[in-house]
């Protein structure tokens, strides 16, 4: 990065820097407006910063208002911003006021820097780095987003803060822009849409994370699934159906259970030696091998392709979960390729293929980006299996094959399995959060865990490598970035209703449901608006539900055998028949098109 | 029955008379051959009879033919059977020498009357009754089947006994037919069958009742699953899809928590209730109740029919496992109809019919009998929820429309569900043994549980009905039926792999491909056998594995254009047109033909 880009926004360290500083702002303007507050912490995050605050009272709007006019002041005020350091006993006595900042103090280790950032009469402990001055912040360029709860270090146990979230930019353009792109964010956002369609709930006595797929979001479901189903059996892909449960016993020997315990939901003590302990599965891996396991396989059996329409199970704690995407239990198209080392390069570049050709299809490619995820060779032996030559081989093998297939990738140190390096497709939702959607796997340790050996062409007991991936992630996580990618307006292939057939009065009910039996016969997904409403309204209706095709039916359809056709999107398709308009529908269903 | 039927087999209290004295026959003529053996209890039992033993020695096939042989002596010596009552005190001196007989004495309530049965030397604590003689028994009609291991008292903390089992007819003809058909039930049962042909199997890492569906089974199990969900579509049911586990605070509404508990695995601590306590589900139920909650309903929404592939658990003791009968883990074509109390003889009708239309395609319904399953009004707080008044409504109105469609049922007391009577279609087995495939219930007491009001014709809030029903009862079960049903060889159209193309020799390889491509291609499952190995081999292999239709391609099909299909069975259908073989086989899948 050259000089004169340092300061500016496109340079994520002075994006934080300049976020921290409005922080800090936002603090002083709080304690000018009410000294009682106290502050706990105010760091920048990935987009804006927030502040968590202790006070008598709950902040409303109104109070943010007046703190935004306030954090304008201390703008014109250009304050300088300055850096101090204290010894211990000093910077407690300074802080003595701020029992937030007093524990904060009496944590930092023996001998750590004690440093604060004094602007104005405005002084708090801070590691910085900061802006120079408050006038750097461009006052009219800033804006408090949000307050909520927050524990006081994250446990449930200590005192309940309020958080103020903010966001600012140089330039007002850029507030609106990124305030009018957030909005429209909001209004597609899954956990507000998707419950107010109806494709999913969830339920305060069956728990948080577990969300109940209604007839609506199930059926979606449903379609993707015998989908990406068809699709793998038609690339020699074998289905298999594996228990949701296992002794620990299974776990021992994948590592789960000394590497992902805290995260499975156990069924028993799993201290207790003397006694079955059982676990949900997390992962599919160790269950599928068994499939493998079942007789004595050659080279000629290679590579095994198995796939499975999987349901895991994640012990998540309750404060993240979040609509169809931080769940409890979900389901997702998994599976493992068993392979001969020299058919590695060719199965993984099948995997990849696959995995685009399905984010492809659902329109969702265009929002990922792909990530090289390796161990950490600082940090080998709690996370991960296997000796540091291993890796190196398995992540050398890798490298060479995204490099091969052209791969644009970023690396992500410690992000890998605890068996293996991975490539994660990840997905870049509309409010700009990135999650992984789809991940590809390469596995050299498990395989000799499990005693998976093949007969090589030798008649030698020979070691196969594994390929753990998905074709399009789970339903649940895939199913909600729909709904936000499309604001609910899915594609049509994938509708749960495709077409309704409003008939404009009673005489032309007769003839809505001769046209709703011929559609039905022919595999589409068709419902009659019979109530007796007015047209309107059941235009209206279809419209907020959006069905992708009302065909209004009246007096002249009748006359003319005719259908009237009006999408979604509000286009008026004009009188056509029958035939003409299924032909279209057939088209646009068989091709997966996205309108 | 008529006096003269009081002593035939026909009569139930006769066969287990006579089977009852078959045991002490048994037990007497180990007596004379092992004095040292100690006798534990010998009932009888629904088919035959069996006797626990303690022996220093293990029973071999060669010990239980020296036992048959002195039993037909002890039968020709037509010693007359006694009864005789002593007091307590003299029932244990007289069976000072047999310790299990002590025990079974001692624990004998006060005041009960202690009788045994005298036959030449041999006396055995016992209630009775039993035949006047052992001359009633026929010897050269009696067989010992079987030795297992068998815990005193079911108590695996107690003594390890041997079980010795067998079985006895009047007539030696009746008693040839019954080891017959058991020896046919033997080589069909899907416990050895299922896991030769790969449908499934299990694993001791993974645990008893959790069965691993191998491609086969699972592909099995999709077909079935697809089948239903489009016929319940077609009919009108939503599709759900909802959480495996919920909080206990569900199953605390639904009564599941105080009915049902022992049978569910529970995840954390249920005694402890100031944690989250999570439990898979044992019934789907409380959870599908949530799609009809998840807003307000009108009588205009009403019937809502609600069906599911729904996963359930049942935490069963590992000694009942049972292949892919007696499971842990089940998936089950479950759904549940909301109602208005008009609509519910109509609704009750389409589940059955749609139950008997499921298993007469699957060829199983002429297995089934129907058992109109009953509360126990002798015993109602334990097992059941609801007043008596609710019961016999419930019961009167299931038994009025069971009577108005003309189902011949048996009662069966004591079986109804917690919260209400079942119809319950009874599969019986190869081995004549008796399960429950289907059932459909009605329910008039958990929708007040959960609040689940409609809003009727005036405006009023109402209390729905609700049918719980499946159409095919759960799928691993169905699979296991299916394998006895048809020894491994499924209705074509349910064949993981339905035509298998066996080319002559390599020279007929790439017509044999294009003939395997065309039938991917019009959706049927095929494989090439492209192995080098003799088509003699090839034909076994196939046929082996009962794939419906062989297609053996040589020179002079190349020559001709022509294919040459076999039938499993054996049957050569000679060489016909590659679309006369397809349009046949269309035909048999798409109408589902069993042969």
């Amino acid at each position: 990065m050259s000089e004169e880009n340092l300061y500016t926004f496109e340079n994520p360290e002075y994006r934080h820097t300049y976020w921290h500083s409005c922080s800090h702002i936002m603090a002083q303007a709080v304690k000018r407006l009410w000294p009682e507050v106290k502050l706990a912490i105010g760091p920048a995050i990935d987009e804006g910063w927030y502040y968590d605050l202790y006070a008598p009272f709950a902040f409303t709007p109104e109070h943010l208002e007046q703190i935004e006019a306030e954090m304008r002041k201390i703008c014109k005020e250009k304050l300088r911003i300055e850096r101090f350091e204290l010894p211990r006993d000093e910077a407690l006595r300074f802080m003595a006021d701020e029992p937030f900042k007093v524990e904060l103090i009496n944590d930092l280790p023996e001998g750590e820097v004690i440093s604060f950032y004094k602007q104005g009469e405005f002084t708090d402990l801070c590691a910085g780095p900061h802006l120079d001055s408050t006038g750097r912040v461009k006052g009219n360029a800033l804006k408090l987003t949000a307050c909520n709860a927050a524990y006081w270090r994250g446990d449930s146990n200590r005192e309940t803060l309020q958080r103020i979230y903010g966001i600012a930019f140089p330039k007002k353009e850029e507030l609106d822009a990124y305030l009018a792109k957030r909005a429209e964010a909001f209004k597609r956002d899954h956990n507000k849409l998707g419950r107010e369609l109806e494709f999913f709930t969830t339920v305060d006595v069956i728990g948080q994370g577990l969300p109940v797929l209604l007839p609506k979001g199930a059926r979606v479901v449903q379609l993707l699934q015998r989908w990406i189903e068809d699709l793998e059996q038609s690339k020699g892909y074998l289905l298999t159906k594996t228990p949701l449960m296992a002794k620990s016993d299974l776990y021992k020997i994948s590592g789960h259970w000394d590497h992902y315990l805290d995260g499975m939901f156990v069924l028993g003590d799993p201290t207790d030696e003397t006694k079955e302990c059982f676990a949900l599965r997390p992962m599919t891996c160790p269950f599928q091998y068994q499939v493998f396991l079942n007789r004595q396989r050659s080279y000629r059996d290679l590579p095994m392709r198995l796939g499975e329409t999987s349901t895991l199970f994640r012990n998540e704690d309750s404060g993240e979960m979040h609509g169809l995407i931080r769940v409890r239990q979900f389901t997702i198209s998994e599976g493992h390729l068993i392979l001969r080392p020299d058919q590695l390069e060719e199965e993984f570049k099948g995997c990849l293929e696959l995995a685009k050709y399905c984010l492809g299809t659902l329109g969702l490619l265009e929002d990922c980006t792909f990530r090289f995820s390796q161990w950490d060779p600082a940090n080998p032996n709690n996370k991960y299996e296997g000796t540091p030559e291993q890796w190196d081989e398995a992540q050398r093998v890798m490298g060479q094959i995204l490099d091969d297939l052209g791969v644009e990738y970023t690396v992500g140190i410690d992000e890998a399995a605890f068996y293996g390096p991975k490539l994660d497709i990840q997905y870049h939702n509309v409010f700009g959060k990135e999650d992984t959607l789809v991940t590809i796997q390469i596995d050299m340790l498990l395989a000799q865990r499990f005693g998976m050996y093949y007969i090589d062409e030798n008649g030698e007991k020979a070691l196969p490598y594994i390929i753990h991936r998905t074709s399009m992630g789970c339903y649940e996580r895939t199913l909600a970035y729909l709904i936000e990618k499309y604001a609910g307006a899915l594609p049509c292939w994938m509708c749960p209703e495709q077409v309704r057939i409003l008939p404009v009065t009673d005489r032309a009910l007769d003839y809505a449901r001769d046209i709703e039996e011929k559609l039905l016969t022919q595999g589409f997904r068709v419902t009659t608006d019979s109530r007796g409403e007015k047209i309107g309204r059941k235009i209206r209706d279809a419209q907020m539900e959006k069905i992708p095709y009302m065909l209004v039916v009246g007096d002249r359809d009748m006359e003319n055998n005719t259908v009237s056709p009006r999408h979604r999107s509000g286009t008026d398709l004009g009188a056509m028949s029958f035939d003409a308009f299924t032909a279209m529908l057939r088209q646009e269903v068989d091709s997966k098109t996205i309108k």
